[in-house]
């Protein structure tokens, strides 16, 4: 599975519920990581991780659930900046992986203590070990990821994406291991733009999805996004804030696509693109509902040849 | 004056009440300080700072009054090592801190903000900005300060204590203009060897404190420590365990000392080293015995010509 935060890792536990964790690797985004007071913070992989190891926060998607905040609190008093939402559970990640880095580990290692820790079975691999950061361009200029997503709170209009450090970062060994072992690909329902594409930007990924049989789950669902900018990011830069828009930017890549039974008049617009189309309930509300999903994207799969 | 940790902290708050604070200058020991989880910790600036604030845990003397452990049990389960005693509170600190330092501040300067923040008005100035770090010699081989003094529980025998970075490092020159524009110096009843005499290993600074009316509050009361290893720390060193050790040891560099009404058989041997010897109540149990201290000491900095 290629995923980014929220929606990517409801998708991969249903997967993770379905498979046996051994067969499934999920590449993250890491374009949204960022250095914030000294530390390593990997909003993605913290999401990924989290809700695999059954610790997620349900209601918001990120962080841990039951967190307390006494150190942001504190870090408020002593006029550090407080807008990002550090729970103390959750720093004491970002230390131990600011730590296991700083002692010499790529990020892919100490991804994997930390799920090791936390007893998570399944590879989540980050899909670098090289810094790779998103830019989003603006109406007020260029803004790094998290301070257009948090700061900012995804308000300015996004003129485009772009991907500081894409002509040097290369994929890790154990990505370009998994994807090419994979029987199929999963592009999980996460923002296109910025979850999805700086995997894909990376040198070789493109064709390695172009190689296997690939479906993805659309994040649009009745011209909303479930979580986050993308609804709002597809309407700035111009294109169809629908099921068919996110398809058509998978254009090439995918043989299959999934997308939601409340957009099911624009069913045949998608298969109009070539696509086997799969209608279904795509909204994961519970863990069976998850499990669900993920068997309708290895039924599309199996049909691509997977 | 000049401090270590707990008991340090305990007479600055005295002389915090009895003082203008911008009278005050507070000369802390950093030859504990260290680096953990990636983070520069300075336990003895913390705890002056915290007891200053009014923050401090009174019961343990270290750490924030009421503060949580939870990013500590998480670290503890991911792994990390969770044998210093970290709380959400104390650790904002610690990451405010080393974000001003990464950010070019000096420790100086860093403490002197987090000052600011807690409301702390008093001059509270780390030693030296230059590493300078504490080692145990024992017969268990040389130790770094925290490992003897938390991991160990300062169970090994001490042969020697050594400064690593004394060649080096240089008072800041805050410290300087301090004591050279002090009336007289204080040296707190911290242990001498690992909390006062790594600030008297700085260039220069024996000879402010030789030029100056000096009083020392002994830290040995009945034959023990009041907090610490100092008893433990003068029999293995083969100096007698008492006021009158102390005060040979600080032999030179005072005029005046403070001892404990327990210990008043031991005035006499005292004042006949040609110090001028107040005994009083010196474990001080609330701040009215704290300021009552702090008003004997400068009563005896007087009588030695502040």
């Amino acid at each position: 599975m290629l995923a980014g935060g929220v929606g990517g890792a409801r998708l991969a536990l249903g997967f993770y519920r379905t498979l046996e964790p051994a067969d499934l690797s999920i590449v993250v985004n890491t374009g949204d990581d960022f250095e914030h007071l000294g530390l390593h913070i990997s909003p993605d992989l913290d999401t990924v991780t989290y809700t695999l190891a059954g610790l997620a926060n349900r209601e918001n998607g990120w962080g841990v659930a039951g967190d307390s905040f006494e150190a942001l609190a504190a870090l408020g008093r002593l006029g550090a900046p407080s807008w990002f939402r550090l729970g103390d559970r959750d720093l004491a990640t970002h230390l131990q992986r600011t730590a296991l880095l700083s002692q010499g580990l790529r990020l892919t290692e100490a991804t994997a203590r930390i799920c090791d820790a936390l007893g998570v079975t399944a590879q989540v691999l980050p899909m670098t070990d090289d810094p790779l950061a998103t830019k989003v361009v603006t109406n007020e200029g260029e803004l790094d990821f998290q301070d257009y997503f948090v700061r900012r709170r995804c308000e300015p209009v996004v003129r485009e994406i772009r991907f500081a450090g894409v002509e040097t970062a290369r994929p890790s060994a154990e990505v370009v291991a998994a994807l090419e072992m994979a029987d199929g690909i999963v592009i999980a329902p996460s923002n296109p733009f910025v979850s999805v594409e700086p995997i894909l930007a990376l040198p070789g990924l493109r064709e390695i999805v172009v190689s296997k049989p690939a479906v993805a789950v659309s994040p649009i669902v009745g011209g909303q996004a479930i979580k986050g900018p993308a609804a709002k990011m597809l309407g700035e830069l111009g294109l169809e804030v629908s099921p068919a828009g996110v398809a058509a930017r998978y254009d090439g890549l995918i043989e299959g696509f999934v997308m939601d039974q409340q957009d099911e008049a624009l069913a045949a617009g998608v298969r109009g693109m070539g696509l086997d189309v799969v209608v279904t309930q795509t909204i994961m509300r519970s863990d069976d509902e998850r499990a669900a999903l993920a068997r309708e994207c290895i039924e599309l799969l199996r049909r691509a040849g997977a």
